[in-house]
């Protein structure tokens, strides 16, 4: 028991929200989603199959999930403004504040924005999964001065999602292998960029506004952005020697090595890296390089056996997105968009059964200072 | 003492942030912001003395107080493509849609995002004071197909920002209240919008990103959308009569009304609030006409004796600027304009001693569900 008279810094252990969405059992070591264990489900289920359980509440049937599939690719244009907005950016813009102005951007265009009915909210969940892939995507082309790609309606959500990344059709592997990373990455229960977001909708503020503020924490390194410094370090450290050297020397100055480290799971595996790590074992097989797949699980060691810390997603989903070919500042925006469906299922909720987040502060400043006149 | 194993809806009492910045002494009735009563110093004081106090610790002397309103001088201006994007948005965008997009394009601008040291924080504080008004005042006129209006730079810091909405150079007495009214907006510890700002910098995202998510936080009706929700309100009654009509009818009803309440004040006047009524009484004096002061004293007095209920900051600061000439679509984005300087002295606090927010949830969903196959 806490008590809350005290401060607890990042409200560590504090339950802020009831949710019928999903939670993190560390107990039977499951991430619940909807009633399904999310890590069984990824064995056998695709992204498409988890969009529906968290927004219809149910495993969808062929029928239902082709009829999915259908409302999203009808969703896949963006307004051409987005594309001029986008245009205006500096093109040493990051990805990430592409994004975040984007779907603020978008919000303008909802001609019924004050309506936060649950029809209406999910209408726009449907958008926002169908146009977010193309704003991301795109960001990337019009920051790099290429022009933008148009989606291909004959490809599957993920297959498009990638091949609008790369410019090139995705394998059956790749496309599988992306899909598994959407669903790890789509729901997992309370991190800050969801607290973010229901924050926000609690003033009764609309989807976009919550999305929009969750797109800005995400980008924080220490939540989302760990996937592109991940990369990055592997990247400048080239070989497993190079790799471990890199962390060494961190760990000396006392620096936090991202991709390790997790409020929840704490001093165990975080269950998705594990899965992740799975996908990076099969795509090294395809041609095989398992650079770094070595480098990373040299890393793993000597962080176990240094700091008791283990990997969590991001540290398996850096090397993944890298041998699909995606830029690494595309990493976190694509966790963004995989989390979309989440984040809306909590804005929902948020919105359905209301009370504005308005807590207090410990307040150590000065006191009773006076102005003479 | 709150058990915190218990979900406790909108983390009322919780303590979420330690701050050296400001606090709501109820005890004393006092506002207390770095050591002073904001009360006491909006009699003396103006935005100006409250925006050095915030982010440089003290009250200015003449020559520091000076040199700040030059520096804010200094970045009126702001980069031609934030016009080209509020030209962009449809002409039905709300203000505080295109300021929460306008905060959010003007991340990329900087050329050294990644970096959170105080002082480029407080140089970033400093920019963003100068332009948001200026983003403020403009995205109003271009979204009413007006030209774009330039800073007057022989104008005060508040007059130049009122000039620049109402296209009219202010009175005196416009231009005091108008200041005052920036002062009581200031700084009011841990609202929604703040604690949103202080939940995404926990990630060690931008200041920026977090002042966007506090823009979408404070649009809410329940937050900073209530000033523009009052004035409609008072708009659509026209007279006493209808003004008590219309509150009885929403009663009735069992609506809430905006204006009224507050999570920390609870049943008791927003101490701020009395404030804005005298000054609603010296501008009702000017011309005689005191209508609106009349409907918010019926009001008033309904809702203390129907509900128990007392006027917030939100009720009065509405027919105040009503009576300065402002557009009701700019009240909560001024609002924000005023509350950036408390926003921005809240990230570098945040950045400084770090611990990100991630709380948990209470889980009441279903369990133990599995797919066949
Ligand atoms: C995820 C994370 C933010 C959780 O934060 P938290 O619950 O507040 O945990 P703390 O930062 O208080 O860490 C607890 C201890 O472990 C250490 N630690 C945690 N993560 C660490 C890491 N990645 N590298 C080195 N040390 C780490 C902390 O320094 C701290 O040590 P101390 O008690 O000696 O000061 C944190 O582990 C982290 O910053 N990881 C790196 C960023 C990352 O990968 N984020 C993606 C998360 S999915
Ligand atoms: C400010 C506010 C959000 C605080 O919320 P809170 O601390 O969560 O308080 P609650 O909404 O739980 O209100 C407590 C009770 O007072 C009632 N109440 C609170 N504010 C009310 C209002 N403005 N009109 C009618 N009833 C109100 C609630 O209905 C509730 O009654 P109940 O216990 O019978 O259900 C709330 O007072 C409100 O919505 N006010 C109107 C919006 C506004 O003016 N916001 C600007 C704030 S500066």
């Amino acid at each position: 028991m806490v008590n809350t008279n005290q401060f607890i810094p990042g409200l560590e252990g504090v339950i802020a929200s009831e949710t019928k969405i999903s939670f993190l059992d560390t107990v039977n070591s499951e991430i619940v989603i909807k009633g399904y264990d999310l890590l069984a489900l990824s064995k056998t289920k695709g992204y498409l199959d988890i969009v529906h359980l968290l927004l219809e509440g149910t495993i969808p049937n062929e029928a239902e999930k082709q009829h999915l599939e259908e409302t999203l690719k009808q969703e896949y244009d963006v307004p051409d403004e987005i594309i001029q907005v986008l245009s205006l950016l500096p093109k040493t813009a990051h990805p990430m504040d592409a994004l975040r102005t984007g779907v603020s951007f978008l919000a303008s265009f909802d001609t019924e924005l004050l309506n936060r009915e649950h029809s209406t909210n999910l209408k726009r969940a449907y958008q926002l999964l169908g146009k977010i892939p193309n704003i991301v995507a795109n960001s990337y082309h019009i920051l790099h001065s290429e022009e933008p790609v148009q989606p291909l309606q004959d490809l599957s959500y993920s297959a498009n999602f990638l091949y609008m990344i790369t410019g090139k059709k995705p394998t059956e592997l790749e496309e599988k292998i992306f899909d598994r990373s959407l669903v790890l990455y789509s729901e997992h229960e309370l991190p800050n960029s969801t607290f973010t977001a229901r924050v926000i909708a609690s003033t009764l503020s609309d989807l976009y506004g919550a999305l929009t503020g969750a797109v800005a924490s995400l980008k924080g390194h220490l939540h989302g952005g760990a996937n592109e410094a991940v990369m990055e370090m592997l990247q400048d450290a080239q070989t497993v020697e190079g790799f471990k050297h890199l962390l060494h020397d961190k760990l000396s100055k006392k620096e936090k090595i991202m991709g390790f480290g997790h409020r929840v799971y704490m001093k165990k595996m975080d269950p998705r890296a594990a899965m992740m790590k799975e996908a990076l074992k099969e795509l090294s097989a395809v041609n095989g390089d398992d650079l770094l797949l070595q480098m990373c699980e040299a890393g793993e060691q000597i962080m176990r056996e240094e700091k008791g810390l283990f990997p969590n997603l991001d540290y398996y989903a850096a090397p993944v997105y890298w041998k699909l070919g995606i830029p690494i500042p595309l990493y976190t925006p694509i966790f963004f968009s995989s989390r979309t469906v989440g984040l809306c299922a909590h804005v929902m909720e948020q919105h359905e059964n209301n009370r504005i987040f308005r807590p207090r502060v410990l307040y150590t400043g000065a006191r009773n200072l006076r102005v003479e006149d």
